[in-house]
């Protein structure tokens, strides 16, 4: 498995305890120029935009869990597409979101340098 | 490049001269089975129905002429990743569609066994 596989599903693993979890780790693994883009809904510039966001969705949806279901995952140099399914879960281990979605990493050893993912945004998260 | 991709990217070739060529594309690489989703919008079984949502989309657009921008393909196996732009032209080769997106194709040698499309929706074509 390529390196950069190898960081992208760590970091989908590095998810899964908490938000605050997420958090830390898109903190370790982003720079000031990562750009998230979640095509068509958000587009965010380095960590502090990104946990902006991520505090936004937190507060409508009061997520406590992550698990991200990787259904085809394949890499190409430093970049890493995946097909996943990511679900998010209450402190009661309820699912509240589940979204179907493709996304591309553009890794630079551990760290991601650019990240899309792309889904069905009309049905909101 | 493995023969997966080199299918995919051949397939994306075919598109190009014109709507009828796109659709003989697809009747030579689908099957009976062949399961197409635009991932929130639509999802066929077999050419037949691939083609009558085509047939559906082209009343809406005046198709003449295609175009695949590729900016990232992978392959695992089988099973070929895509990150693209997808540019639609009409007679006087002016853009009427353009969608920003990821695709997965599951093939079998030259056949598309699945294939699912995912993009903002909410934009519409």
């Amino acid at each position: 498995m390529s390196e950069a596989l190898t960081e992208v599903l760590a970091f989908f693993e590095e998810w899964k305890p908490s938000l605050p979890a997420m958090l830390t780790s898109m903190e370790k693994r982003f720079t000031d120029q990562t750009v998230w883009e979640n095509v068509g809904l958000s587009k965010t510039t380095g960590f502090a935009e990104a946990k902006a966001f991520m505090d936004g969705f937190a507060q409508m949806y009061p997520i406590e869990t992550a698990e991200v279901i990787v259904h085809h995952a394949a890499a190409h140099g430093n970049v890493v597409l995946t097909e996943r399914t990511d679900n998010f879960f209450d402190k009661n281990g309820k699912q509240i979101v589940s979204i179907k979605l493709m996304g591309v990493f553009e890794m630079d050893g551990s760290k991601i340098v650019a990240w899309r993912d792309y889904f069905d945004t009309a049905k909101g998260f």
